[in-house]
């Protein structure tokens, strides 16, 4: 096998055989390939994609070049969940307890990613003492007793997304349906779960910004899974505007908290029991989607969901009273008010303008190992289609200094639209690809 | 500037500015951007190719990479002489003594290259003590004195087009008409001639195997030539059989000075003919055309063509006596023939097969620095069209041993068809492009 070969071949609108597309990805991560060849073997991927085979394989070679995790400790199916990453978007914070609440089990890894806030991880940090540094055996052991763990991804698991997604970063070659697929479902592959339940964001604050696009991101994930032998599903969802109301770390396990407790924001709510219900189904818990829902409903007034984040919290060292009161997490030094200009209807809440507002004010990194304020965000106290009179607050900006917070007001007020027209919001759940 | 938004603005069809090419150019060489970026582009640049704005501004930013040559010493306009490559192709060692015996100055700078012969310097060498590494001042004095001079480009001539060609060659992004066009410019453009004639080659045994490619990528080059302040003309010429009659270092050698003397093969001494009235007249040696191809045929006659080749080789340290005898020319120990099996016409001599039985028998070189054999080669005695009779020796290997000489039987016999029908050869210049 000559690389340049299989970069000619993809060149000229060729398939990788099995073989080929092992060599490259073990070769790669070996070093014996050089960046030079690879990106130019993704460019040509950008520009010819792949065939589903294609797909499939490349994403069992990266899932296969490092260390894969075994979760055959844990009786029953494992279902896990990935997003496809938006403003606010807290769900894995409320669908892992909700899910163990009715006895699924939840063992997932997640990254720190970069982005407007911090990832899963950094949210959790927000009560004091977390640790996320769990063994794989420490989280088998965790998910074993009390039904659900989050740990971060070890340093070994799928070198080769690693790899690869640097060289892309650089290289203009991120935007390609097939890679990122590849890329998230490599993961998810490694990872052990049976089940695999994907949120695939779409609008201005996500990384695909048309349906098209989404639906065929979704559909092609749905397939190399279920062809790799792990039930998939895929919701395709709003981020058009923000999910919930908080963009922010502590801010959003705040909103978290209140949601399991059956107090969260309408949209949020309604996302977490709608992945919620096609986890519980994938893993077999209930017979249909009505009445899967009914219990996760339950579960989310009856405070059994809420107990599961004590749990969580509880297992993995940290405060859990935060969880009882949030008045307890980390809480910025100011906050400052924008209010309507003028009367009228929320046109448009800009996922993207109020995802650098939280940004800029230290929510998010910027690049890998730089530190994040869990106590700075933003939140948007109002929808698309909501109702305003002039003068009401309708963002509240924390902060703790005000180096960018006029930066941070700009791109809120301009984020936020209101005019007279009424203005029905894009329904929340565009598809479910099953 | 961000390498980044390069590589992106290119993967999104859009045209780069001047100020952008320079800097990715003048990045590249200085090191400063690497490998990985520049084939990120470079694959981007052959989906979406460029424009003349963008092709022309490459060129010259490419020409500026290193040294450019003063030939402002020697009076008159100076001409030079540029083939894509092809198989056989000794029209230089002609055309450089034939248009200096009429008085137009040659100042030629060669490369060794890669391929089924060595290049033309390596052919010169065939003449004992031949030296090619001259400087630039060197190399004005002779032309000033003899009229011509044929040199080593220096190691510091074009440094972006070295090592943006190496790094094509192994990420699948040679075949890129644009980036050919400004490879092969850049080094005319820095050599200092005043005029360029192109001999673009299109057939089997050459880079470009379709006519509309070689249009393409003839217009464009007399695009960017123009466009700099040269006169340039391209003629697109046929390369499905191989030029002449040898493929081989020496025996190319010994057919230039039997076209000097007026009994080379028909269609090698149409084509310098051809090229070489374009070079004198884009020189204003001659008011027309015709005037300058019957001054250059009484050249080929009377003798002072090959006069000229005498002075060059005598200017350049080297051994003339072959000049008038060319059997003390490098001469292998063994010749092999290949008859024909049966009467009929020659249907088809393929290039690229002669080519490699050449390459087989050690007359070129795969890689750099690899060592040639200048005595070896392959005769072919027939040309498409012509009429055989069975038994007849249609084919000569010279060969000094027969490691590889079955291989090189095979593909002689392989590239030579002949059939009962008669058949026309393809004409040898396919167009002008003025």
């Amino acid at each position: 096998m000559r690389v340049y070969d299989l970069i000619r071949k993809k060149r000229d609108g060729g398939e990788l055989t099995e073989e080929e597309l092992h060599g490259l990805v073990a070769g790669y991560v070996a070093g014996e390939i050089p960046d030079y060849q690879m990106s130019a073997w993704l460019m040509a991927v950008y520009f010819r994609g792949m065939s589903p085979a294609e797909t499939r394989t490349l994403t069992l070679a990266m899932a296969e070049s490092g260390d894969q995790v075994d979760l055959s400790a844990i009786p029953g199916p494992k279902v896990d969940k990935h997003s496809t990453g938006g403003v606010g978007d807290t769900t894995s914070l409320v669908l892992a307890p909700l899910v163990a609440a009715v006895g699924v089990p939840v063992a997932k890894l997640s990254g720190r990613g970069l982005g407007h806030t911090g990832g899963t991880l950094d949210k959790l940090e927000s009560f004091p003492g977390f640790r996320v540094d769990l063994t794989i055996d420490q989280m088998v052991e965790r998910v074993r007793k009390y039904g659900l763990a989050i740990a971060a991804q070890t340093a070994d698991l799928v070198p080769a997304d690693k790899l690869m997604y640097s060289l892309r970063d650089v290289t203009a070659t991120v935007d390609s349906i097939p890679l990122i697929a590849a890329s998230i479902m490599s993961k998810k592959i490694a990872g052990g779960a049976d089940a695999i339940v994907l949120d695939v964001k779409v609008g201005q604050g996500a990384f695909v910004q048309t349906l098209d696009d989404a639906r065929q991101l979704a559909e092609m994930m749905v397939e190399i899974g279920r062809s790799l032998g792990r039930k998939t599903v895929a919701a395709i969802t709003d981020m058009d505007q923000p999910l919930g109301h908080s963009v922010g770390n502590a801010l959003e396990v705040a909103e978290a908290i209140e949601t399991l407790r059956g107090r969260g924001p309408a949209d949020l709510t309604e996302l977490c029991l709608t992945l919620g219900v096609e986890m519980v189904c994938l893993a077999g818990a209930f017979a249909d989607r009505e009445t899967a829902r009914r219990e996760l409903e339950a579960c989310l007034a009856d405070g059994r969901a809420l107990s599961k984040l004590r749990d969580l919290v509880v297992a993995q060292g940290g405060d859990a009273r935060a969880v009882d009161d949030p008045t307890l997490l980390p809480r910025s030094a100011h906050r400052y008010s924008i209010v309507a200009a003028q009367a009228g209807y929320v046109q448009r809440v800009g996922a993207l303008d109020m995802g650098q507002a939280a940004m800029l004010l230290g929510a998010g990194r910027a690049k890998k190992g730089d530190q994040i304020n869990r106590s700075v965000g933003v939140e948007v106290l109002v929808k698309v289609g909501d109702q305003v009179v002039a003068g009401q607050e309708v963002v509240r900006l924390h902060y703790d200094n005000d180096a960018h917070l006029a930066e941070a007001e700009a791109l809120a007020k301009r984020a936020l639209q209101v005019a007279e027209r009424p203005k029905t919001p894009l329904p929340l759940v565009r598809a479910i690809i099953r």
